[in-house]
């Protein structure tokens, strides 16, 4: 079992191995992309290590065969996401998001108030909220992102688990609860601005 | 020094006690707290220990008596910040965030492309980026928010840093480096939807 800390830097790699291989960049030391990903050249040894991958030339390891490596490993098919709460910031998640990743595809947002439905938002068609259950069981969605009212926010969570969902990415400010056996991630831009006020004042 | 995961909770546990102050409740009990902040018992007298806040009646906490508490260390005072990025996600973050804190307010808001400054978004401001330094200095900004593209993230931290900014929100889809004294926090869409999506796929 590869640990999350270790998936989330095997992905960032592998999204840096798409742009050398843009850049025509055939090969890279563990010192360039320790440098690349903010981190050591020791841990991405470790890391490549983890991965299957021993041993480079005195050329560097070669792009190519590092990114076939990590898609083997990341899986190459993509996972189907739903999106809840079309407000501001969910219009701009459905905006920024694809093409941003081979791993995940927003194919469907949601939301309750019906002048927001029925239409394509940037190249997403949106539903009713009420038809959740239906649309992820006809498209097969196994992930879900929550940009709800923070009072809408555990409804939605128990929505999307019912209807099949098994991941959740919550930037709704507020904790939602998931029974075991489903993965949560939470992105709250209000606390995390807050921490980050209370510690830039005090001297370091 | 309280950690930095103690202090996230007690600006939670500070934003539960405006909403209870709004509902007219008057007392609340650790297990309530745990509850709604996805804690244990024991992890919020802990915290509230932390904070100096010991024993309670039988009629559990002082819901005002906690907020003044939870002020006075999270202090009251506003910190000002400035986004530089007004693409999609900038927007959306300036039209979310005013309101959200007590502690942070936006303040203004800087691109490179001509069309998108000197105008009001949501009600900030929006400057040339060329004007960063400048601003910084006038408006007493201490907080920084990355929205740029991953190609302008360095660059932006670092005009940050030299206008005297020590913490910095980073949502460019890439690491970005900072000198030691510097407070930076990264939320990055992209890989937190990716570890779903590699999580939620494999049996637990």
């Amino acid at each position: 079992m590869i640990s999350a800390k270790t998936i989330e830097r095997l992905f960032l790699y592998r999204r840096l191995m798409t742009d050398l291989i843009k850049r025509d960049t055939r090969f890279v030391f563990s010192h360039e992309l320790a440098n690349m990903s903010q981190s050591s050249p020791a841990q991405v040894r470790r890391d490549l290590m983890t991965a299957g991958i021993t041993g480079s030339s005195s050329r560097g390891y070669d792009v190519v065969n590092l990114k076939s490596r990590f898609d083997e490993i990341l899986h190459s098919s993509v996972q189907k996401a739903a999106l809840v709460g079309i407000g501001n910031l969910g219009r701009a998640i459905l905006s920024y998001f694809p093409h941003r990743s081979p791993a995940v595809e927003i194919v469907a947002a949601f939301d309750s108030d019906s002048s927001k439905t029925d239409r394509i938002i940037h190249g997403i068609r949106t539903y009713a909220v009420d038809n959740l259950d239906q649309v992820v069981h006809q498209t097969d969605v196994s992930l879900g992102i929550i940009t709800t009212p923070k009072d809408a926010a555990q409804t939605t969570a128990d929505s999307m688990i019912v209807a099949g969902i098994r991941g959740i990415l919550n930037f709704a400010p507020v904790p939602v609860r998931v029974p075991a056996g489903i993965f949560i991630e939470s992105l709250d831009l209000t606390t995390s601005l807050e921490k980050l006020a209370y510690f830039s004042r005090r001297p370091h």
